[in-house]
């Protein structure tokens, strides 16, 4: 089995280390435009050795794990280049730009859509984790304009790796990852900001940070290579999240300026309910 | 050794529960206004039975850890019953507004104003944990009103249980803490107000969210309680980090409206250097 990575980050490289511990017998191929991601990930045992595009033909499996931008030049390229029984899946956490640039490719149905839910705020190979996707959510898009054959080949993987499938249009796709992903990253990247502006002592943050502190601003270490193509290409869903978020927190503010303290607890309280919310997600991993 | 605790939630819990692990010999007595939390505590081994104001004067220690503007009133009761040798002090999130409730009390010098920097989203004597202080910050404000055995004592204890001091005026506390923890707790429930407003088919979230929701909305989960007091007495300099996030999250929104992406790409970026602030709060725990 030839498992060919384009990128080898946090997914594509957390990817291959769960197929290589699934399938011993897989060859893990890496191909990256940064030479030194290649060298490091074979040194770091993630890939085992590096690919060329000209030989993607023999390819089982072809991961494009690049930033969304990138996504859409590679991606058509990679399909001129496939074999008839090669599926190619890309992970990036945008999927109607990606499904509309390979639409009329001639090879799409040898392409599955895919969003995998899970990551840390880190990059690059040393980035890449075992059992990162275990109990995960794995979001397929168009699955019907995928070969038949190979959405089976692509589900048992997913499969393999302990993720558990949704299909799911592109654009509702888009649309609810803008709330419950993009929006977190800016709201975490902007408290950032807010802070650091203002604490210009760097020691006065250090001392009186807690572990909340750190959780909410957790998400603005992510890397702005990967997220500033994300924002673009979901430009409309993320500006509709972001008027949202802006507005609720006017009204806070409002309310706080007011001192109508019954609707500030009535506000939070409301909002409570999102642990019943979380205990469901904690349940699922 | 006789320890008093005046609200046995998750802080004055956790903080008898190690204080008895390294005191076993101490007597934890409980009070609450929830005749439920002093059973409750009591099954749970948190106290060892309950107290009454009236023996407070029998006190070593006393521990008021109550929603702020609870503490504003229990406080100058507490100190109106305590010994000469006890030494009372007082946990919330708000430092200003407390140390003047007591500045004029006859027994001031009994009191010490703290702020353990220390928590989860959890409350009640259930969310009491052990070794939840172990290497964190304890602020303190306003030492030198302490009669000084007192503050050998209170220190004495604070380091028996792990945690680290650090002095700093009441008014700068606040200030810094509005940023560093007050900010995040809005921002938090803000953003899980607006996911849930937007998805009112629950399984959509609960499907699609990852740890980085599950991170940046953790804060949504504690007590509007303790919260809408503390927003109260911190009005001020709530307000001014509130202005100051929305500030920037209109920029951002307006980069992108813009379609400025140099401009985000930079945002983010100079905001990755929040990576070395956390990473000084991971070798400090």
């Amino acid at each position: 089995m030839k498992v060919y990575v384009i990128g080898i980050g946090l997914i594509g490289g957390s990817m291959v280390l769960d197929i290589k511990g699934r399938y011993p017998e897989a060859i893990i191929f890496g191909i990256d435009n940064n030479d030194k991601h290649v060298q490091e990930a074979i040194d770091l045992g993630v890939v085992d050795q590096e690919g060329k595009m000209e030989d993607l033909a023999k390819a089982d499996f072809v991961i494009v794990s690049v930033p969304v931008d990138v996504a859409m030049i590679v991606l058509p390229k990679v399909l001129d280049l496939v074999g008839e029984k090669t599926i190619v899946f890309e992970v990036g956490s945008t999927k109607k730009p990606i499904c509309e640039a390979v639409a009329n490719h001639p090879k799409r149905r040898n392409f599955i859509a895919t969003h995998p839910i899970a990551g840390t705020e880190f990059s690059g190979p040393s980035a890449a984790i075992r059992g990162l996707f275990q109990g995960k959510t794995n979001i397929i898009c168009e699955v019907e304009k995928t070969a038949f054959k190979l959405q089976e080949k692509a589900l048992n993987l997913f499969s393999s790796i302990g993720m558990r499938i949704r299909y799911m249009d592109p654009v509702s796709h888009d649309k609810h990852i803008a709330y419950v992903s993009h929006l977190s990253h800016i709201s975490s990247f902007m408290l950032g900001k807010t802070v650091m502006n203002k604490e210009k002592d760097e020691q006065d943050i250090f001392d009186m940070a807690g572990s909340g502190f750190e959780s909410t601003v957790r998400l603005a270490k992510s890397s702005p290579a990967m997220w500033t193509p994300i924002f673009k290409q979901n430009k409309e869903h993320v500006l509709e999240t972001l008027e949202e978020y802006i507005a609720n927190l006017s009204r806070f503010r409002d309310l706080l300026k007011e001192e109508d303290y019954n609707a500030i607890f009535e506000e939070m309280e409301s909002t409570n309910k999102i642990k019943e919310i979380l205990n469901g997600l904690t349940i699922k991993k």
